[in-house]
């Protein structure tokens, strides 16, 4: 059986290409409030769990005296903008340590703007631009705070992972099988939609988790809300809808199609995996459910109904919420 | 009803991420020798078209004394590295015009080597870096051997437009809609995708041609092949697969998850969307229908199964043909 297309990709008066998915709204007590798609089935968050992933740094006391901006970046996947580097390597230096000690790979930044640059002055990339380098320096901290060794802090048997995928069991109520490896080397384990968007629920409201975990969880929520630019990056999708919607969602992108989202004043959390790993179609589902749930500012619709527009800015197309995230009812 | 899945894209043991769409191959009769999904419903074929899209500016005689380098960039997207935009600076020189005639407007070097080039430099792209400039140079050349006018060569009632749209119905066997607009600004016309199978068997056969659009086609494909660098450019998958094939195959890639090719030795035409349009899918469709029906060397498994590789360079997944792609009868 396949998931329904959830959004549409038009050339001026024909549908060009589509995507299917399944999403998912649960609330703070795990209740289904809007489904479509299958949601049973495990997929990988991949960096949509990231804010669940800082959990450990934050609970354990790792993060005292951190800044809403390192915060926001030990759950980020940043463009690699020169902010993004200097926040990383601020948190670095809380631990004694450099950019030496990161596991994550380097690659170019993610955001165009700050690639040309570091192209301009004839710079190769570090693990600092790597869009995972804030979630890594939570974990080299974590590690140190806690007296663990800082060598294969990315591994599986390593104590930092053993705790992110504690909390990734608890907040999410799955166990956890054998994981996959991420882009940036840690395990990924794949998990049901309803599992992530129940994690979302329980970070926005608290319910069900300790009280030191309830407590991590909305500082990291709010350090995100406060600081989206450090979630993300310039023109980027979360950037742009957190600095929209003003703290009344916070939105984390994950690759292959993944959005995970919470809704602090409703209570809601939101999962939805593209079937075949868009981005473009993640950020429409995403877009559509925070419209469908939430009394959106004007500048907003762009995001639900993006223009497409080709190299002379000429109007050519439009990506469009479809089937189930067509129309609010 | 919907396509099969022909692509799936794994992370470990666990399918991440799955492509679906359709194909088809014909032979020069325009019979159908195989097929998956529905191969009936209308499709933009964007780039994907090129080579039948050149066909005036040969048959007309415009391209007399034109090397194949030439010829293969009127069919290309490429990747605007230093020997593509000189090539397209050419095309213009024998017109007596330079860049400033082009209406497709101006993007940095698809290709990232390139691209890096030129923010090196501190360089801001033209429209010479436009992946299609050299089928935009091609209708310049065109326009200027028919005594047209230079102005607005690019638009629907234009006589280049429309010498195209004639080319695209006779080779196709399809009578053409109304068009959207392309990335470059020229229409894009939809057609089934048994159309551009049929039309790119044409192209390899001369079937049902006229004797001046046959031997333009010969010119155009084998142009192509003896410069499969012109069609696309450094590490792109038209590039390796022509190089690999080494005359057995002609492909060329549209946006949006397109793939048209040509297998001259068997007068076989192939043509492929992808739904969602993902680029990553049809290059492994075309491979694998490529591996189906050659005898392809050993590097070519690479192309039908690529691995995925993280930023530290570790094998974490591949792309496989799945379906009625996944193994040869």
């Amino acid at each position: 059986m396949s998931n329904p297309v959830v959004v549409e990709v038009w050339r001026g008066d024909r549908v060009e290409s589509v995507h299917r998915g399944a999403g998912v709204v649960c609330d703070g007590n795990g209740g289904v409030v809007f489904a479509f798609g299958d949601i049973a089935r495990p997929v990988f968050p991949r960096s949509a769990v990231k804010p669940i992933q800082a959990l450990p740094l934050v609970e354990s006391g790792a993060a005292d005296g951190f800044s809403d901006k390192e915060l926001a970046l030990a759950c980020a996947s940043h463009s690699g903008e020169p902010e993004h580097v200097a926040t990383a390597a601020a948190m670095l230096a809380r631990a004694g340590v450099d950019e030496a000690a990161l596991a994550c790979g380097a690659h170019r930044p993610l955001g165009a703007l700050a690639a040309r640059a570091l192209a301009r002055t004839g710079g190769e990339p570090g693990p600092l631009h790597n869009n995972c380098s804030g979630k890594h320096a939570g974990f080299v901290c974590l590690a140190c705070a806690q007296g663990l060794p800082l060598a294969g802090y990315e591994t599986v048997a390593h104590g930092v992972q053993r705790l992110v995928k504690a909390a990734l069991e608890d907040v999410c109520g799955e166990r956890l099988g054998d994981p996959g490896v991420d882009g940036c080397s840690i395990p990924a384990y794949a998990l049901p939609l309803t599992g992530l968007a129940r994690g979302f629920a329980k970070l926005a409201t608290g319910k069900g988790l300790a009280p030191a975990r309830a407590a991590a969880a909305r500082r990291l929520l709010g350090a995100m809300a406060q600081q989206p630019f450090h979630v993300a990056g310039t023109g980027r999708f979360d950037t742009q809808a957190m600095t929209l919607l003003q703290g009344r969602a916070v939105a984390k992108t994950g690759a292959e199609g993944v959005y995970g989202a919470a809704l602090p004043d409703l209570g809601y959390g939101i999962a939805i995996k593209i079937d075949d790993g868009a981005t473009r179609a993640a950020e429409v589902a995403v877009a559509a459910l925070m419209d469908r749930f939430l009394d959106t500012p004007e500048g907003f619709a762009s995001l639900v109904r993006p223009r497409l527009v080709n190299w002379r800015g000429l109007h050519v197309g439009d990506l469009r919420p479809a089937g189930a995230l067509a129309d609010p009812p």
